[in-house]
């Protein structure tokens, strides 16, 4: 294997990385690996990749020269991918809202705070048919823990988004004996046409944000997934599947469905054209 | 602070423990801490503790011996919490099901791999008040992301439960022109009787399991919680609340929802008699 895809973040192959790690090892797919802790080694200019994957990796490691060769790397034809996390896209501080990757990448970035952690269900939907997407049971859709805020750019695709829901369990919809219980506002008619019940859980549908946009910039593909690809956001996502993967990673093991490695495979492959 | 309880299990303070761990120096309990890859020290059998907190923690690392010791602290007073995770219970291969602690926990392990992982949602459902339970809002219920399965003993309490729920997208299920699609299934009319859709979304109530059990071994209160403190069983549990806490923990901070830690803080309190 000779190595086509740099892979920029997260903590070291025996921690976050371990996942898209192990998802690359499985598939036999080459990589060079550059930890969150460290800045991109000399070498990183020398020859282009077929495709940067940029995930949970400070905007100021990274350095303006090396996202600016990389910029310059996708208009000729490399691929880039963005993965979420609390240091992508604007994250919790301000990372890549105003670096050389923001034109790149086919996504508006926020312009302040842009994460989004649901403790309720937070469920995928699928909006397009595309290669990414191929083969997997959109139907039987997992959840995600939670997602940074971005927004597509007018030439770009949207293929997933994510729905939020808010549950409420209204057996505590009870009204004491004799009076009337600010829960009885969840049973109004008015909230029981947007609003429907299952069993003692009521699921109402919320807010939908753009979960996965591709595009195209210059020669190369580009691709924002706004969740992460390790927890705690990527939630049950990690899990779906109907039979698991279990792949050894430096110092140990990961054991994950085999839907969501597919995923992460169809979508290294399609932007980075490998 | 005089340290009343004894954590083991989870990685460092910069890792899994820095969740519980953060919890525990937000409400100023003071502990003592045994990293998952280190045996119990010297120390340990010297004096009891009040509150034994057991997270991850592989049963071959404890010890028999410090296990009976744990055992005799409950009968004569000391608190028991087992935490959930794939080294807890019977966990991946097989830890406490034979364990000293199987007589003092209020639960029956299985006799197999007891790990439950969910990638559709996973809601907690409160069944019983108690003051673990007091002061936060269960009819706002948080989603986990995966559990031990655990049986209560006949004498003990379970307070909370879990609830899978199998979503489909019900906007895929439009049968081809002039054909049947397998989908059309899933719209039979005796499945619209114990499912409802919201918006595309068709959610099933499913299994429920066990989820905090809670009981008494001789003088000491013992309990179980199924799901894990931290990513990624903790799944959308660790961001509920109105409003988010930071807490620095060695090498770093924390980010979560204050309901989550006010649970966990009632659960060791209580537990502990603290």
């Amino acid at each position: 294997m000779s190595a086509k895809i740099c892979y920029l973040g997260d903590d070291s192959l025996q921690g976050a990385a371990s996942y898209l790690g192990g998802i690359m090892l499985h598939h036999g797919l080459a990589f060079d690996y550059v930890p969150t802790a460290e800045a991109p080694p000399a070498s990183f200019t020398a020859t282009p990749y077929s495709l940067y994957v940029v995930s949970d990796y400070y905007a100021a490691t990274f350095g303006l020269a090396a996202m600016s060769h990389v910029a310059r790397c996708v208009e000729h034809g490399s691929g880039l991918l963005m993965l979420g996390g609390w240091v992508s896209y604007y994250g919790q501080l301000g990372e890549y809202h105003v670096s050389p990757l923001a034109e790149v990448l086919p996504v508006v970035m926020e312009q302040s705070d842009d994460r989004r952690n649901s403790a309720q269900p937070c469920l995928i939907n699928k909006k397009a048919d595309h290669p990414i997407l191929e083969g997997l049971p959109w139907d039987q859709p997992p959840g995600i823990g939670g997602f940074n805020a971005i927004t597509p750019k007018p030439d770009a695709t949207t293929l997933l988004t994510s729905v939020r829901f808010a549950v409420h369990r209204t057996s505590f919809v009870v009204p004491p004996l004799g009076g009337t219980s600010a829960g009885e506002d969840r049973l109004k008619p008015e909230l029981r046409t947007t609003s429907q019940s299952c069993g003692e859980f009521q699921f109402t549908r919320g807010e939908e944000s753009p979960l996965l946009v591709v595009g195209q910039h210059g020669r190369g593909r580009v691709a924002a997934l706004a969740t992460d690809v390790a927890p705690h956001w990527v939630g049950g996502f990690v899990d779906w599947g109907d039979r698991r993967i279990t792949q050894n990673v430096a110092g140990g093991s990961i054991e994950i469905g085999n839907w969501y490695a597919k995923f992460f495979h169809n979508l290294l492959i399609w932007t980075g054209k490998l």
